[in-house]
């Protein structure tokens, strides 16, 4: 088990670091967060820059941009385009932070399940995705300026295909030796409400225990030898973390509205978040009430939310793509 | 609004009559349940009798009987056989109970929206059933002893086609002129552990506001002037009725361990069932928290669950599907 | 058998008229033709105004529009845009034309399998249709100006539904009292090249027999009670028609060249074109190799064509949708 | 372009073998054919035994394994499993005659695109075979006796990946270390009856030129470095080998009645093949007439093939799987 995974019932650092910061009674030292919003869309930045600080919230020490836009699932297309040329603008400023070059070479990696509906993000994504490699291999002459070199596949997952993905995805770096890895993944979050509304960046990689589909190996800069950017936008969510977050939004409430919060809702009250939601998954468990759940609407969720990163990534990638109207170029 | 709605939050007649009963302290006169299970399946038959009894569990008089198997969902071929070939049984005695005829034709009914997986089960089952009537019509001297003319449809939702399904299919009874209706519908229960583990049969039709489709009229006898028999299968709950019942699970576990629930869960504890939910649901709902929500691997589990029906369907309605080996007619 | 079944092998009018007039020697009198082209989007007009034209030509006698793109398989979005504006351009017109009134409700069916690639059209603008008739059902006060009452069905196929398309819209429309159907159904051409590129309008109604489906009742004013517009793509052709039009292709090729085409062609040369297509279907049937076949391509082009004509009814049949940029009201 | 390339119309070597044996008067040296007949099951072995001989028929020295059933379009299930079976028996006694031991590991690699219809086999096979490898990776000790290691990949095309398949595979190979790649293709044949009523299996790999997609780069043992059992299917035909083809079952029909074909198709009758081809293509090609093509009913078709290759590998692969009942392993 990962020594940053004590939280593992989320995979969002804005959730990592706002649980942790409650827990400590104030702000983590060594975490940066900064936060923006515009017409319905936040952006929070979280640098973790330190070890000790990692260990705090739980999450690697690195970059992360969250993305939230609590509307996202009300089919405003409008909204959608909004979304996409903000991620767009996000993510390319993403890359130059950590570092990337205009000319790096990049490959995309869609993570998940084409067969299990919110674990198809990542799949959905390389299926939207422009790619271009080819181009540069066969006919560089012929190229147009604005472009760099992309290339994407979704390796499926260990039950489907026997391999880890991690494997898979070291293989073909080997042979087609990106200068930067990209990878797609569907999440779980703590929250019901940022399912399908909420777009993580990170430039910690993938690691073991972190998206939906129990990933064994990670996808790391150590395992690929590439910087690895991280994707993600929760998809899913245990009931045990429905109920346990719920109760606390009940303390919350009353909280506001009494002195005696202990009355209503008893022992709960004190109770530490994590000891709390052990007791909840105790309950739920041995009657096969604690499934990962996902919003009724998830078909059409996952794949307005592809399209957005699918469009965004063209943009941020190709200079010749504009950020200012970045939807033209999926379908 | 309906004067049997007040459990609104459940479609399923055996969740009904639990609740009702807890409430009451005691089981509802003018309800007759009976229950028996083999191997894993249950089956629970459910009579209201009368107006009374229906008003105190929001249920209609009528015949209910629901087959729960609560492994249904760990991807067991031979389980699913088994499971076909009972509901084949049950639903062949159903149909005697209720005075349908051996060879009365049947136009089966798939309702919901096939691009919402959680909401595909009747398309699904429509697709698998197997149809006769257009040789009936065709070449009626062909057709071998031991069928009875069967037809099928998915009328579509509203939000898709404009009409509401009910007028649909009261058009296409007019013209096709079956003697009985089969609808088959996704449903909304009450717990996690009974989404796509267990199937409702019931004589009382589909009513307003039942099933996840915010159907706004009914398909009943009244209407269609034959009778209609209704299978159900629940593939959602609402993140509060989780929330809800997860506390219930929660003060029963405690009630197990001490003496003094109510200083563990506070007023909770007393609270009755209904108040708690609405107070779950003021909490959640302003946060978006309140979603309905279907398992993570909810595209496996419906067309598993729609195989199920759609063999058993085959099975009871043509003496020359054999009961004993259902799966063999669908694919 | 259809009187002007004839030239059974091809659904489009335009096709059927070359043929009849090519055996006449000269154009059929009777019909009237008129052809524009702009920018590789060509226009034809054809009126067939007399019985005897209709026998002739072995297509009912009504109002024709067929709309060619030969481009359109090469998945340009602006050529797909510049097509969807002008079918609705040409729709709107062929309403006016054919006496449609600007309030008229519409009832939009999609014929055709779901799960048949190239009979999928019907039901694939069916899902992409805007419809509107609920709304003004439940909040007449609430709609903008501008629309019309718009509902959509895809009825099935009588395989199955084991009832017929027909009977079906039947009892839909005597239910919800539509002024105008407007159906849409995957056609057989006589040529390759036709296949997907080519929309035809008529005000005839759909026919037994014509379609790719092998409908046995038809779709027509007569038995609905209202209006029929048929909006056919073609989709498929039969070898043997591929065959023959290839023979023909050849005479002509060798004709330009040399005075002794029969040399070459042998008698093939003099063969009248139904005697010579009976010959190769002879040849071909006892072998399994006259079967219905559609480019390798077809999933993308019916998807395709089936935004073009969506986007094109959404903006032909409500002032509010604009002519100019109907592409953004689908997706 | 590849030597053996001459007759590129066709990737099935008894199609190839057929032509040049009418071309040569006589039997091509150096090729030994074997056919045996059982219930409309035709099971055809050629052994390419000399560069001459493949040279000759235009296919690499080799051994080739053809199985026709034309009656497989019939949606017979009956047949289905028998044809699964005979080829779980012809692909294991392929195995041993190509020098394959029974531990050897396998990757099964699915060529082709999803979102392609006729060109999916490859990826449908891949999801429906059972893969075995990350149990003896995961938990060795616990793996029943029977079973060998198999896992499994789809690596997309060209060009939605930007990266040739036969690096992505090397890559893959290098990596996850298997005894034994299997590669599954979607072919194109001369002749439309053979579409999707026949298998090959080859131990000469993938080659450039052959399969539906374009490959530029093989899939071989010098490339991959272990043997490349490849398995093949006919879904799509060129429109001109249609006609070209058609016009030579025209020329043998006459030739049975009549002395005197040549009057009848003129200078077609003597024209050797590959010349009338060439002609064919010359008139068909600038009208748009000479696309790849499937049968109307490609959906159904392949997911039935896919079927019968994914049950028929799984009990080859597997001791503990049962020959006689092959198709209880798949969905």
């Amino acid at each position: 088990m990962d020594i940053y995974d004590f939280s593992a019932h989320t995979d969002l650092a804005v959730e990592a670091n706002e649980l942790a910061s409650r827990k400590n009674g104030s702000a983590i030292p060594g975490v940066h967060m900064d936060t923006e919003e515009e017409e319905g869309v936040k952006v929070t930045v979280i640098d973790v820059t330190s070890e000790q600080a990692a260990r705090s919230i739980g999450k690697l020490p690195g970059h992360y941009i969250t993305i939230e836009v609590p509307s996202l699932r009300q089919k405003d297309s409008d909204l959608q385009d909004r979304v996409a040329t903000k991620f767009a603008q996000v993510f390319e400023e993403f890359l130059i932070k950590v570092g990337v070059n205009k000319n790096s070479k990049a490959l995309i990696i869609g993570l998940g399940n084409w067969n299990v509906t919110p674990d198809s993000l990542g799949p959905l994504v390389v299926e939207n995705v422009m790619v271009t490699r080819h181009f540069f291999e066969l006919m560089p002459d012929q190229v147009s300026p604005g472009y760099r070199q992309v290339s994407a596949i979704a390796p499926g997952v260990l039950g489907t295909t026997g391999i880890e993905s991690s494997e898979i995805v070291q293989g073909i770096v080997e042979k087609s030796k990106p200068d930067l890895v990209i990878a797609i993944d569907a999440l779980a979050s703590k929250s019901l409400e940022r399912v399908n509304t909420t777009i993580q960046i990170a430039d910690t990689g993938i690691h073991p225990g972190s998206g939906i589909g129990n990933k064994r190996r990670g996808l790391t800069q150590e395992i690929l030898g590439v910087p690895v950017i991280a994707i993600g936008v929760p998809t899913v969510v245990y009931a045990s973390t429905i109920v346990d977050s719920s109760i606390d939004l009940m303390i919350k409430h009353f909280k506001q509205e009494t002195q005696n919060t202990g009355q209503i809702m008893g022992m709960l009250d004190g109770m530490p978040e994590n000891e709390r939601l052990q007791l909840v998954r105790e309950v739920l468990n041995p009657v096969g009430h604690d499934l990962l759940v996902t919003p009724k609407e998830i078909d059409q969720f996952i794949e307005d939310i592809a399209n957005i990163i699918a469009s965004g990534l063209n943009a941020a990638l190709h200079d010749a793509v504009d950020t200012d109207n970045v939807a033209a170029y999926t379908h």
